[in-house]
């Protein structure tokens, strides 16, 4: 089944923007009456009939909605962009396959990236979203720098960092039913400054295991984990 | 640290094959009675003084040698192929830097890729294993016929598979220290007929959530699993 992402359907938005419409009119060859599957990406999805199969832009009138099932723990990752622009977007790509609420990255002393592509990272979200057939779209936040990121909201804050003080593995730190924020450092790690600053604003030392993790490894293994603990 | 690969130590090869020579002394400029970091890919770390810094052939002798964390479990992904090559490649970089002990490529009736590049997958183990200082180079088979993976050893068999008879979650299946052997299927997902003979040769239905995950998506999750459920 094609999942199609249109925002703003519970606004009266009653069309499909070009993208979607020239891949449902043109790639697929759906036409005038046909039913389209679609999601708001705030978690409802919506099954519609095509009304004006216009390759430009698609009407359809909805026929039903179906709220997803609601999650009881939001997940936001605050990792920092990695040298390799792939790596970051594999994150996205997979993080909101496994299921992940919020992105933010984050700018810090040791950071190799200092800017992102956010229009494209938000269209790997997207098609992500669709292919794992989900209604929720994961906010993608612009670049932060750490001293911000310390301030973000959250009932549990973790920062996966290893040192000599041997940290708890996070999936024995966090527990289910929260709103949790995981901090992932660079290539180079989380300055001792930033590590500092962390634990003074409530932040817990994690560890994701024995392996050293690249970056985007390290982000989608948080992401795993957390989702595991609330299944 | 540099962590090289050479394998055959413990058999009396004391020089680094050209790539890693051509590494340690062109590329890091290493010399004459330098420090290298060894391992042989079968669990066991090396410290070694450079003899002979030729960029070819660099010799060693062995200084010291210890056998990394002893393994008390066996994780062996067997797993279709994806069409685009770098998502396998992605998966197997992965899963080395999680921790995987054997990949198996599963032709199945649904494959839509029925050849793999053998050599670059190796590399990218390799470089996966060195990345993440590991000891251990997971074993990678070449494509194996489904009916032939039917007869793959394992205490503990489980098939990534969900349907209406709801699978247990492979996070609840799995006991710890055991040897596993996960299907996970391609694209199109298995044939029923697989499935069929996969329960009847003892395998157990397994699933790895409610999302829909991309084949190579769903491998790496199982790696993840099973690393957690034994740590």
């Amino acid at each position: 089944m094609n999942l199609f992402f249109q925002p703003g359907i519970s606004q009266g938005i009653h069309h499909l923007d070009r993208e979607e419409s020239h891949h449902a009119i043109r790639v697929l060859r759906m036409s005038e009456g046909q039913q389209l599957h679609l999601t708001d990406g705030l978690g409802t999805f919506y099954v519609a009939r095509i009304t004006k199969p216009d390759p430009k832009k698609c009407e359809f009138e909805i026929t039903e909605n179906k709220l997803a099932k609601p999650k009881k723990f939001h997940i936001h990752i605050a990792i920092a962009p990695t040298k390799n622009a792939d790596r970051i977007e594999w994150f996205v790509e997979k993080a909101t396959e496994i299921g992940v609420d919020q992105i933010s990255f984050m700018l810090c002393k040791n950071s190799e990236r200092k800017v992102i592509n956010h229009e494209r990272i938000e269209k790997v979200a997207i098609s992500a979203m669709k292919q794992s057939q989900q209604a929720w779209l994961p906010k993608i936040r612009k670049m932060t720098p750490f001293k911000e990121v310390m301030s973000f909201s959250a009932n549990q804050k973790m920062i996966a960092y290893v040192d000599s003080s041997n940290p708890k593995h996070l999936h024995s730190v966090a527990k289910p039913e929260k709103r949790y924020l995981v901090l992932i450092g660079p290539e180079g790690d989380f300055a001792k400054e930033e590590l500092e600053l962390a634990l003074q604003n409530g932040f817990e030392k994690v560890s994701l295991g024995q392996n050293r993790l690249r970056t985007e490894t390290a982000g989608l293994a948080s992401c795993h984990i957390l989702n595991l603990i609330n299944r």
